[in-house]
């Protein structure tokens, strides 16, 4: 029905600015049906190879799983008394199979067996993704590092206007975070998708000889990890995987907060290219439309992995209260980071920078934001401590009518140490960059050595 | 399409485990659209009244709204190059209006004005349907309660068998809880239902003559509360009614956390009585899934209810990112309790109770858990200090062969105290309930009067 | 030993960072065992009025606990054996009592009845310090409020220039919250201070006769509320008290990001004035210190609301593994929020405002923040909907050398509508207040009201 | 002063119960002085040895960093004035040491790099310890894992009684995830540890000459890795730690669980044997006070982490507010799971295994549990479909008055597929526990082969 949806992940108005469509396909009940029947389909081939089956058991579970033409408002109807859907499921599969599936579909397995399968397959295609959108942002992200190397701006420190930088060493700063993300990614990669065939209790006692080859052999045509040992009731690695997107959230945000504020109009070094961000009542204005969905979506995200510890809370050889979290918490979590790196990807790539802007910002404090550059000049010369507290002195006197340099050459004890060439260049942002290039420069290497590694 | 969705409040397959069909309908798309069709023509009757705007301006906005045919597409492609949909949906009664229309539409609103009111608006039918909800379950609780004043049973406490007490007792104590929740509900009803109108920085600039007087006939007119000063920025209101569900979730997770653990087959003494929870595998097997999915929800709610405090990050006259997250937290969070409070109320009122497991259960201790019971009858005559003494010293003496009554009827240090008579009553569960029926009694008398109070 | 402590809220380095002193004293060691020993002593009080234990034993155990040399070593150890340290407190006042002392002392008492009721204390303390600092902060923010009226300022929504307000309305915005809080705190005071008394298992078995009676006396010598029914497993009044902290939070918090943000030096318009701050290398910069601890203490605030919903995860007649939780919740939530209060009080009140720049700010955007206003005028003409458009179409053949009000001027479609003076009087921002005085007004109004409530 | 504490983990009354000696030295003021004094001492050596500082200058610091006696209560006071403690030390430093020492201390550092540092030093001494902690426990898992391979248990998932396991599988699953937690920790320590040395805007511009160089040194000399690029913004190395310790205490949380329930009265399966735990009013009682104090410690370790994510929200070269929040969340959280693996070790190594119970648990379901041991023996004659169908029916028949073995040995149909001897070998529980011995043995080696990597 037209506008029933409730969830901004599916509705009608908002899902465009919450899901990103490869991302949510990975999530619809479409996919999931998809999975369980792949796996019961796996299952069947693996024992069937091992003389579990007879092969000609697996021939027609395949093919049943592959015509199956899912009743839905049945399996919704059967889902809801039953409390899950892999029972109705499988009556759906037995009740058009051949007296050889009705035998032998489902073999050995319970219910959490595909439930945990199923994630671990879904798992895998979200993080494949996800790391394919994280180089995506590293290579914008690169791209406006070295483009702006040498695009001088103020460097703010608590808030404060604190010295010289350069927006390229700024740019290079989230690419070093999203450097270490994909290395996390590629971390828990392999555990992320551990798949599970444990039978009722985790021992494989249902699946009768050759248990653990049988385990074996179907999370490898499934394309999963193998557990090790008895992991039913373990959550430990679904957790972290909500957990390490919380961490990637933590630098969309950065970048978004960066360029919220220095697109306040006070500063307008940058503004969102993309367009959009109208308001409804006032004519000149555009909003920071990309910065705040990313900033939100962070906060969904960090919600998210603040909910999934509760899947730790567990006992017993497993207990569903706690599992269940993980219908809701991972569909979501997962279409709010894709969506937040999507939109990330947009919003630099159209970012527009203003460097006269970020140029003529430095006037606002007179260059007094300058001052560590000559007190370091003086400390060169007299010490850290006396240094400091030249300038100290100097600020003090400072009456708002002289700039930093004017001050600076005027002071009689300052002229003692330096000279008035060594004061105006002290007083040049560009030449009080410290190792800028080279801090760049590391980043960007790291980078490149770690996209090349090899996943999945 | 089939299957696309991937949210569990959309799900078609696990969407009537998370939604409640009522309250899915209050979060809908389309019970959006109708409230802010509603804000703009309640503003421009109230405009006109207050002659702002013509009356026929007013007429033909409300026909236009009235008979608007929403172009979903066009309004979801919108939404997602503007970032809000209330521009959107301007235009598209604007494209349709007469020249009165085009004129007068919107008069003096922000979008803002329309989110946050057609928030206020669905917050009240929100809250009324909880708060019926919430007396549909207190009288299930009520009932069982009275039914059940006299069931023995015993009394558990840090997991350890403690005393005796009653079943009605314990239900008594899920009552006092939700008569507490019904009354934090009166008490933050008025403010939660604050609707908004305020013009593009809260101040009513754009509003022209009257801008209080509107204010507040558009609020009337709304069913909503009336702001008090300029509130754009101020989430306190929302944000405390997702803190609310978060502790009636609690009184839930309670009475779902009782059942579970009583319903252990090592237990017995309750039985979720409504069917469904069958195992894939195990056929003798039961799961609670009531309970399970009641436990479920309450970490839902909780989480919300974390994440809802971001929205208090504000700053300016008002920010976006923040606020956006209400377009998310809200709907699953009055999704999450409704349901959860649909299905305690079918769970208690399908729980079988096993009265005889529940008397059994105290020969598991062989009685020793009315030592306190024996302790008491012995501090009456030589203080409490002496009589825990004598009992700890018995209790070390028992080897599991005897219960207490035995050991205390042969134990000399006792008899020289009590009588046999004395013993035995002591060592009767039923002799030692305190004030159980007083208890129960105000309970249900404190929910008498709460169910009484008129709200909305 | 000197430099052992490893909290923030106990550590030499930093506890004046996060504590206030009157709190501390409040959630101290010592005033936790006052607080249980005032327990045993009303509990005996109230005993021998009814004549459950001899008058003269109450007159020993109100001696003994008031004359108790308190053996901490003693004390700290036993409760690490036990787990508790009502047990070993216990002890202590029967080893030095009489042998009334040792045959009354905590008559029918359960270690929980001294927790929970202690807390409820140590609660009531809290809150009446609170609301005295919640209306000290209210005082001074109805001063700047006042002071401010007309200080017109540029009005931000979405970090993006929006149009005009004053500063005193936006003061008055927070103390439309803060006011809010107060009526919150008033409304759940009366639970919050809810005592315990039931025994074992909370339903007074073990007091003797006259429980119910016991039970009301002895809540109002300590001047706590009464609970109705059994509540021994009921946390709702406890996480309602955290959760309530994390609203004042949010309050103290905005102030804090408008004060940093409005402090940044490409605006200038605040500066916080009391000093410290100071960098360790940048001579001429000065943190915001306030501000940014307001915003730490903010987090923690939230982030204990978050976890004190786990309270809420109970079972049986009590659990203790999550009531434990409250031995660490209560006093860092209480501290952090009376922290936050009394530094947003030196802030706001050595607030250095600097109306000037205030005023420069229009200049930023050359008045093109004042379109709406344009706008609206014209829409009193021609309708919202093509003035709308004809500043839509004006702003975009701005090139940025002129203001809107020669672009305006010039314009023959504006001028067509309004004349000159219009114009220019459009422009003004002080000419597009809208309600500005009558907000604020009926926020100090609101203020003025509350403030006068009694509670306590 | 005796009493004056208010934080759980510096109480005297309560510490004991929420740290762990060793790494409450970690934590302590002390410690934190002393890494910031190592920090000075180690970048003038460091200076030194590139020529940037005199040689003879670096001697002096480090004599006097070496010898100096704090002025605790005037780092106390001037700490609250500037909000950080960095500068008052430096002072403090500055003031007793020579004109060198005046010169040189503090050159070209900003507060950051030792706050950073310091951090760092910290997390090293930290991890180093939890995985000595992390192998001890497991050690002790391992040993109760092999000793209880064969002890034949109930195994129950959702709370119900499903099938057969033993109690030294349940305890290998333990150890599988520690082992992972293993594998996490030292994945995660090298980045963990990474230090900071960038000056007051991270590019080193005050560092002079050789900034790359002086940075890779002085962290190679204070045992730290070297940052990657400018990470001063950068948080996410410090918040994956806080979320690893949430999920180390899932672990432990788990372990409780299973304690706390199968330590219940109606299971008597296990039974603490520490001692403590004892009733102030019930002398036959003894509380899980071990499983109950690691459920606490998990949901601080779990808040924490939800927390922790709010350190990400960083803008900036660096923002003070989120990143004060470590201050108290790293030493909490370390010593929330530093003191739950403790009393895990000390719970694991004192626990009383009732193997009789554990055994005769099966009784209360008359073996029915073995249920689908029977089914599995029919499904390999004649198909999982019909043979669970089989088993249903017979369930439905039962009455109560017969077990398991007796109905089907009476059931005609399945009479037909199975023999007597089979019927009662499909009964017995340790006939039917599948892969259990060859999931332990791959759980342990795996443990084996994780424990021997070095670290560190």
């Amino acid at each position: 029905m037209r506008g029933s949806h409730s969830s901004v992940f599916d509705s009608e108005l908002y899902s465009s600015l919450f899901t990103h469509p490869e991302m949510k396909q990975v999530w619809s009940d479409e996919n999931l049906i998809r999975c369980w029947l792949e796996f019961e389909m796996a299952v069947a081939r693996v024992q069937a190879e091992l003389d579990i089956i007879p092969a000609q058991a697996a021939e027609e579970i395949v093919a049943t799983c592959q015509s199956l033409n899912v009743d839905w408002p049945r399996l919704a109807a059967e889902t809801r008394s039953v409390g899950m859907a892999i029972k109705p499921l499988v009556d759906q599969i037995t009740d058009v199979g051949t007296p050889l599936v009705k035998k032998y579909l489902h073999w050995g397995c319970t219910t959490q067996d595909l439930l945990d399968s199923a994630l671990a397959m879904r798992m895998k295609q979200t993080l494949l993704l996800l790391r394919r959108q994280l180089i995506e942002l590293g290579e914008c992200l690169k791209t406006m590092a070295q483009e702006h190397k040498a695009t001088v701006m103020v460097a703010r420190t608590n808030s404060v206007d604190a010295s010289a930088t350069t927006w390229g060493l700024q740019v290079s700063s989230y690419l070093s975070e999203l450097t270490r993300h994909i290395h996390r990614l590629d971390n828990l990669y392999p555990t992320a998708i551990t798949g599970l065939f444990g039978g009722a209790v985790g021992n494989l006692a249902s699946v009768g000889h050759d248990g653990i080859a049988t385990r074996n052999n179907l999370m490898k045509l499934l394309g999963l990890s193998s557990p090790i040992g008895m992991m039913n009731a373990s959550q430990d690695n679904v957790v972290q995987v909500v957990q390490f997107f919380a961490l990637v959230h933590g630098t969309l945000c950065r970048i978004a907060n960066d360029v919220e504020t220095m697109g306040r109009p006070s500063f307008g070094e940058v503004r969102e290219g993309e367009g959009g961000g109208g308001s409804s009542t006032m004519p000149h204005k555009t909003n920071p439309r990309a910065s705040n969905m990313i900033q939100t979506l962070s906060r969904m995200g960090w919600m998210y992995a603040s909910g999934a510890t509760n899947l730790l809370d567990q006992q017993d050889v497993r207990a569903a209260s706690m599992r269940v979290l993980n219908w809701t918490l991972l569909p979501e979590s997962a279409l709010s980071l894709s969506t937040s790196l999507d939109r990330a990807c947009r919003l630099i790539s159209h970012l527009v920078i203003d460097k006269q802007r970020m140029a003529d910002n430095f006037n606002i404090s007179k260059y007094f934001i300058m001052s560590e550059s000559v007190s370091m000049r003086l400390a060169d010369k007299i010490g850290r401590d006396q240094g400091y507290n030249i300038m100290k002195n100097l600020l003090k006197e400072a009456d708002g009518t002289q700039d930093l340099q004017q001050l600076a050459l005027n002071n009689a004890q300052i002229r003692e140490f330096l000279t008035e060439e060594e004061i105006i260049t002290a007083c040049d942002p560009s030449s009080y960059l410290g190792c800028n290039d080279e801090l760049i420069e590391e980043t960007l290497a790291f980078f490149d050595a770690t996209e090349k590694n090899l996943v999945g």
